[in-house]
């Protein structure tokens, strides 16, 4: 496997003082997705995406990439992803292919651009989210009333878990919870699209039930990690960070719980809002 | 124009107390960039791409974008940049148009994904480095010996002059500052990108020479804002947060200044570094 750190010589500066020291740096590099049908590579395979990512985990990120982006609908439809054997030799490790099953339609002007976009209905806050409406194809059961405690106790718990972070101070994290705050599944990844994707495609795999769920991210929360919570179900989403106008709309349409400015004590709560308090 | 920031009803936690108030929240839309000859729209459009920004200098953004992505050479292939009209009423001002000067292929094939995983040769982080390399058309005149104390500055000097993250807390950030540490030009995102594509959108229209030029980033410092700041031929980049490996790679092959973690009066520098200290 590739190495999540890499090694680098820099020169450390304080005021006027300077020393040339070692680091560690998180790894970034490419990861094409490929879909195809059969176990071996055909004609009508389909060069679905590239993403910069921290290499690990990969079959899992491409798994919750392709179901949270809508690229399919049920993870079903996966038969397995494995990583492509026929590829230069400095590219082994940064190519899985996907391999759907036969009735899964392989149609790349389909999966040409993100999917609340290729609804055909425009581009405004409204159709972004109405696409997420008309491709979410599960249930939410909503989380309830939330712990104060619990959620507070969250953020340490997941850093406590972090270990690519404490080497390198630059990458971001997911942890999935269950609803008495145990940590079921982290993973860590420079993009914070790409440790959501992971989270999604361990919890998938697990085929585990998303009812009281609750999902920290280490970053902020914008349409595209509420987008993703609503597509598999999790009720719950907790940010560090602070929301943006559609993330929050968005989880209001769908009844996610969404928290933000998740930080010792405090955090606040932008869904489920009561209209009429 | 649309607004910058929305209000939101929320309720805010500390501890066992909660109590209902009034937030603002950074305004996150899509934004379409269309390709096209000619002053008015024809069928042989190209519907670019589509990405979740701050409304906002959506034509710096989309001129920044054009350019540091490869989709053009030179920014005078933009003849120019304007809202689209034939649009539905509610994405008025989530669409825009580049009118590119004839000569320009409009060539969808060319531009299905970022540039560096379409020069044919693979993925990895090498192919990916010399994609850039490719498809550089600016020479970079060195930054030279960094003034510690001009740098140390840089960020309070950024934080002084944002107008959205006070209010909302959830925005990034990219301002270009000149060799003195005189601020030129700030721009605001919810994404880190884009608040990169507005600075140097901003830049180009502006003509500016790009010698002695240091860009400050809020966030981490990956491989693509490099990237950006390469393709401008911007020689010093500084980060609130970390590098990543192939970042530094990338900085270190194009003799580009690349300094993480600043703050306060610490800062490291990745490079370039002197390889037979």
């Amino acid at each position: 496997m590739r190495s999540l750190v890499a090694r680098a010589r820099i020169v450390a500066h304080r005021g006027a003082e300077s020393a040339a020291k070692e680091d560690l740096l998180v790894t970034e590099e490419p990861l094409e997705i490929r879909l195809g049908h059969g176990p071996t590579d055909d004609r009508r395979e389909v060069r679905l995406s590239v993403t910069m990512r921290t290499p690990g985990n990969d079959e899992e990120l491409s798994r919750g990439f392709l179901f949270t982006e809508g690229i399919i609908h049920d993870p079903a439809e996966i038969v397995r992803i494995v990583p492509c054997e026929n590829v230069k030799e400095e590219e082994r490790g940064n190519v899985v292919r996907a391999e759907l099953d036969p009735t899964v339609q392989l149609d790349p002007s389909r999966w040409q651009r993100n999917f609340y976009t290729t609804s055909s209905c425009g581009v405004c806050g409204k159709t972004s989210l109405d696409a997420v409406h008309a491709q979410c194809t599960r249930e939410m059961e909503p989380f309830g009333p939330v712990d104060g405690e619990v959620i507070a106790s969250l953020p340490e718990k997941m850093r406590a878990a972090q270990t690519v972070f404490e080497h390198t101070g630059g990458i971001h994290a997911a942890a999935l919870f269950d609803r008495e705050g145990h940590l079921l599944i982290l993973r860590e990844d420079i993009g914070r699209h790409n440790a959501v994707d992971k989270v999604i495609g361990a919890l998938l795999q697990l085929e585990l039930s998303t009812t009281g769920l609750q999902l920290l991210v280490s970053g902020r929360a914008g349409f595209e990690l509420v987008q993703k919570c609503v597509m598999t179900g999790i009720p719950l989403m907790a940010a560090v960070g602070a929301p943006s106008s559609i993330a929050v709309e968005l989880a209001q349409q769908h009844g996610l719980s969404l928290i933000g400015f998740l930080r010792g004590d405090r955090f606040n709560m932008y869904s489920p809002i009561d209209p009429n308090p």
